[in-house]
């Protein structure tokens, strides 16, 4: 842990200030206190870096997540890939144990990780940039073309995902900041979105969050556990070095807030299917009470056949996967009042499979449509956790 | 408290969905699940609305806070102006309670307040536009043009400054919407900043906040008590209006941050002239030691005289402010590999005397430059309180 102030004397020294006599004069004060810098603080929770899978997927969402896309730069292969690869492993095993980076230079922002995770993901570009075209798995493949999409480049895409998740912004900032700099020779940003959920200790833990619609998000899945490992664990078949691994959606999803205001609170809740004011399906009268699709009254369904929630259900039970939504809320451009929407991540074993059957029927009729528009979408394979310093991630792709 | 419910009826009602018989169906559930919505959240701690100055400025700082300026539409003045004035003081008085505002359309965002805070400010034009040029504190005007400054449009002026605080993000995102939709009849975003802290929790409570540069921020400030208010709180001495009020610079500044971590970390300590781990002046040991700036070693200035703190160190006791900064991290431009930097906030009595002397000597030599470029800069007059709810924020100024 103190090694992280053993780099820096490695770095470019610049003299721009007042002369080297009182950089030297000071140096022996600074020396004395850089051990205090590099205290991790023991009284902020961690999430364990090393495992069968990576953090961040299965991990109770933190407060704060960063999703950013990079690219590889032109000309860079294999070689390249793994060495950024090293890096990250690198840095991501020190910052979520609350240690400064290699060469951290505001090693003071490490120390309180605040269940800070990283996790590492592969766009289908990816698999051909670096000659592994043939291990792709068969569902890393952009989204096939679906009319509620206005998909913007810059929300779309990218060789490599780095999502980035802490219950501190000042964490958050700080860890991606590092992850980002250390790799700029090799890899240029592609984009970046930051994403929010209530903050630790203003609502009852374990209540699924809201999003900026007023509605409940999330409270459709599956509980940690046999159920959630199989739904989302890739198992090895088809991709030996896979196991362990999952695949990630990311769709940039705007909020019509203006138009969706002009709704009454009944109109809302039967876009829904559910009540804004406690997530209960308009069949039931709490949140996690199942659904009945078949119950009427007078003949007429009570929740609407187009429904979000009748559209979104899983019609078997393959069709399930692990959602993870963040709200952003960005400043409006002129003319409107809010730019805000969903950050919508969902992780399943595979996307053709368990994903895409529930992405088509909201496409095909969803009445929640008329107040969300898909801006970005991104299809990324997250590889298998590393047991070891031994190890990188997505070290078996290259095996 | 359940009176937020009652104008949803008003609202125009839309049949978009299923047929008027299905809306029907659920109309009685969802009417008496609706008083549940409208419960504030008791366990969820408020900062209080009413009293002799306004709320967000002595309040200790959330760790979320947007500060966003508007500019009153062409053609609009004093009318409109107070009635903008009375739809956000009714709104403020009920978010900062935990209760929806009047029409809320997402009460249930509305319970946690989590220290919520609304603080309206008034721009320069501001007075002209309400035929109250006469009114204007004197200070309150754009600062005198400073060389070290790059100020952009987009992040400069305003007639209307609002700050909305909260320790949760999804608050204060909700809050920062109703606040915004309710007054665009009336008002345009000039330009809106959103900033954080360590969330609360994840850091002792009380400890300085960092910035993205490592460095302590807000070391030197007034403690609560006497010696605040007179620095803060104007008088009425000139503006009998303004008794209770105070004045505010917000300015953006832009760190580079990728040049100042190619400095060493000795370079950066002396540039600051404080120690970037502990936060302690050059001459001491812990961080609210006094700096002594006539300490030499080897007849050199222990801190040098272009360090940061050597040029911000008040140089007679009324050039002291209230400094509450805020960091900011945007998606970079292509080719940057950050976008981040500090939206600083000063409040004083005033600009002129008290903050306008220590940002001269900034711009005149401080080595802290080659890394900070201000880009936006914004003053404003903060009104006095309102004490009851009879009153109105700015009422003042049109008596």
């Amino acid at each position: 842990m103190s090694d992280s102030t053993a780099p820096r004397s490695g770095l470019s020294r610049r003299r721009l200030l007042t002369g080297s006599a009182a950089v030297l004069g000071a140096a022996g004060v600074g020396a004395a206190a850089a051990s205090a810098a590099s205290r991790p603080d023991h009284h902020s929770p961690t999430v364990p870096f090393f495992g069968t899978h990576q953090a961040g997927v299965a991990t109770a969402p933190q407060a704060h997540a960063q999703f950013l896309a990079l690219d590889l730069r032109p000309g860079l292969g294999a070689d390249e890939a793994m060495a950024l690869l090293r890096l990250w492993t690198t840095d991501a095993a020190r910052l979520t144990a609350g240690t400064p980076a290699l060469a951290d230079t505001e090693p003071e922002l490490a120390h309180a990780p605040a269940r800070l995770t990283v996790t590492v993901g592969f766009g289908p570009t990816f698999f051909d940039r670096v000659g592994r075209a043939d291990r792709r798995p068969a569902s890393v493949t952009p989204l096939p073309p679906l009319r509620i999409d206005r998909l913007e480049p810059r929300w779309s895409g990218g060789d490599l995902l780095l999502r980035v998740g802490s219950d501190d912004p000042v964490t958050l900032a700080h860890a991606v900041r590092v992850l980002g700099k250390n790799v700029r020779t090799l890899a240029t940003l592609r984009w970046s979105q930051r994403g929010f959920r209530h903050a630790v200790g203003t609502h009852p833990s374990g209540q699924t969050m809201r999003n900026l619609m007023g509605h409940l998000d999330g409270t459709v899945n599956p509980a940690p556990g046999p159920d959630l490992d199989g739904l989302v664990w890739h198992d090895g078949t088809a991709q030996p070095w896979f196991a362990g691994g999952t695949t990630m959606v990311v769709r940039r999803i705007r909020m019509l807030l203006d138009t969706w205001d002009e709704l009454d609170p009944d109109a809302r809740d039967l876009t829904m299917g559910r009540r804004q004011d406690n997530g209960a399906p308009l069949t039931g009268t709490s949140e996690h009470d199942e659904p009945d699709f078949t119950r009427t009254r007078e003949g007429i369904p009570i929740i609407p056949a187009n429904a979000h929630i009748a559209r979104a259900h899983a019609r078997t039970p393959a069709e399930r996967f692990l959602r993870q939504a963040y709200n952003y809320d960005d400043p409006p451009p002129p003319g409107r009042t809010s730019e805000a929407g969903l950050i919508f991540v969902a992780y399943q074993r595979d996307v053709v499979e368990q994903f895409l059957p529930v992405q088509r029927r909201l496409a095909e009729a969803d009445a929640l449509n008329t107040w969300t528009t898909p801006i970005g979408s991104a299809v990324f394979a997250i590889p298998p956790g590393v047991r070891s310093d031994d190890e990188y991630l997505g070290q078996t792709l290259f095996e």
